[in-house]
């Protein structure tokens, strides 16, 4: 491809991107493709090339958010209390999916998605990045040690998903994630 | 209106529901109110006519389902274990929203909804259940005092959805569930 095609397609791209971004930021996961194309001025078709589904632009959109809650995971890390470190990161990812619409959807398993090279790469992204800070946590005994990320990343997804068409999404979401931390009926209380 | 055109319209509205519930059971929520229609050999106005919104739809396909969940709800407050009646029942809720496909959706929450008469008449009906089950168990000090049968609705209305596109949807959702009854990080666990 000549310099100037390549040129082209990577404004293209930028051009469809911001686009997509303002739609999702308006009408969340269930944003239009169609309207995508039209707002930015180019066919369908373009649009599927650079995200051939629904989920690949979900992901391209969140991208960014994606990679400052994974830095995030990595800086605390070094803080000296492994439950407080681990709880701060979980939160700040409740607050994230709740600030940013599509995140959630983003972030959810889609294993039927064929288009998908992953199973799920943004999550995929998560989990990794926020293993160290949960293994530590486990090590300190502040969690079961049968916790996965992916657990947790599962029932946050959940909670934004459920506590979305509430007016008060963000006070709902923290709330319900903070009885889900502290246990709805931990044995021993009674 | 003459008895004979009585009969008529309820022998309409239960084969359309009968084939509501048929395509619910195999597409979920985004079951097509156009298929129902051609499929009940009826026109799409007569279909909106008995189900004026999707969650009128959802809500009807549900009723049973929630009218045994509220029975049971209301034979567990007989069990002396108050804490275990109120998670027998929780689990039991679980596992018919796994089961049934629409139920989580019917009872999510739904302000947007401008056909709904109350903002959400299957999980108002649950709620009121189940609230001497959750009464019980708070006196008893089994639960959080602040919990609400809306919080514990909500929370599992999410995992259900959060899991559902897993292949193993009824294991993880109970997994998760029961990460939040014991809690994911209990102060006084480290």
């Amino acid at each position: 491809m000549p310099d100037t095609q390549r040129a082209d397609a990577r404004r293209n791209y930028a051009r469809i991107l911001a686009v997509a971004e303002a739609e999702v930021a308006a009408h969340g996961a269930d944003a239009s493709l169609e309207q995508i194309a039209r707002t930015a001025g180019v066919g369908s078709a373009t649009v599927r090339r650079h995200f051939p589904s629904r989920r690949a632009l979900l992901e391209a959109v969140s991208r960014q958010r994606i990679e400052a809650l994974a830095g995030r995971a990595r800086e605390l890390c070094d803080d000296s209390d492994s439950r407080g470190a681990l709880l701060t990161w979980l939160n700040e990812l409740v607050a994230y999916c709740v600030a940013a619409r599509g995140l959630a959807a983003a972030l959810s398993y889609d294993g039927a998605d064929p288009e998908s090279v992953h199973d799920n790469a943004c999550s995929a992204a998560l989990e990794e990045a926020a293993a160290p800070l949960l293994r530590r946590a486990v090590r300190h005994g502040a969690v079961a040690p049968d916790l996965t990320v992916a657990d947790l990343i599962t029932l946050i997804v959940g909670i934004t998903l459920a506590t979305e068409p509430y007016p008060d999404h963000s006070g709902r979401a923290d709330r319900l994630f903070q009885l889900a931390v502290s246990g709805l009926a931990p044995l021993g209380r009674s």
